[in-house]
């Protein structure tokens, strides 16, 4: 018997039924970050994934994107850039419009956030439908850089949100539902 | 002629007149956070300022404190609590009110997030009129844990926030404007 990195921090994952609504199972990444070393496996899990793709920049998208992205950026030595809501980001933006459940919504970055041929790795917490990690690699690759990753701590393998994700870059989830 | 670190982290800081609404100067940290080195030198600062208070938690307020807050924690080797707008957080949580320009809004932790006597680290980007930083500091407070500091990236000198927050505990801001 073995446990692996991937038991020992599911098992800290907190898992609530009928949030934000009735039918949905939510996970709850705030008792794994809690726990100094569960964060540590997580941040060094991530990391280790995405060691060999020379990466310019994270790209963590708000805000539990901010919340895994941002020390990896450290650990790695790269830059960071947050990629976030609407009308939250103060110079010119770039964006996209993805669908949700009833309408539409849409997500920015700073027009200057990455150069030509950047190398970039998007970052959240979570893998479900893939609508907004679709739009943030369409919006990478408007900006004009190159999407080399696309890393995530939890994927609800359900909901096939991998299917809309590109096939040209490497997509890591540490856990999966 | 020496240059402080402060001076480079204020070299890579954008201000935006008028954002988000007339007469107000936004301090735009996007561009410090995206040049790796600037990234190092922030974190390592503010890990400097609290090395030895023994911080069993970062208390990071949303959602820019998430982004300061997370790599701290990393590196102290503490864990991370998201102090977060209202209908965000799954489980019970305590809530505390604070005063807009106009109205009230509030912030919440989960109510198991720290322990009784817990060392308690709350981290923002920005200390401008307090509002945010005192009503965190209440919460930390009510958790029954201990707030041992209070760090930010800016500090906004003319609005006096600093007034408002705790003064048995540690505060400490990189950049004053």
């Amino acid at each position: 018997m073995t446990i692996t990195l991937e038991d020992m921090v599911k098992g800290k994952i907190r898992s609530i039924a009928d949030f934000p609504k009735p039918g949905i199972m939510f996970r709850d990444i705030t008792t794994a970050i809690k726990d100094a070393e569960t964060l540590q496996i997580i941040i060094d899990y991530l990391c280790d994934a995405f060691k060999d793709e020379k990466i310019d920049y994270i790209a963590g998208i708000e805000s539990r994107g901010f919340i895994f992205g941002m020390p990896m950026a450290y650990k790695l030595g790269c830059g960071f850039v947050p990629v976030r809501k609407p009308n939250k980001l103060p110079a010119e933006t770039l964006s996209q419009e993805y669908e949700l459940e009833y309408g539409t919504d849409k997500i920015e970055i700073h027009k200057d956030a990455f150069g030509a041929g950047d190398n970039v790795l998007i970052i959240d917490d979570l893998l479900a439908t893939g609508g907004t990690a679709e739009a943030a690699a369409k919006l990478v690759k408007k900006s004009g850089a190159k999407l080399v990753g696309m890393g995530f701590l939890i994927e609800l393998e359900a909901l096939n949100g991998r299917n809309k994700l590109p096939d040209d870059c490497k997509i890591v989830s540490m856990l999966k539902y």
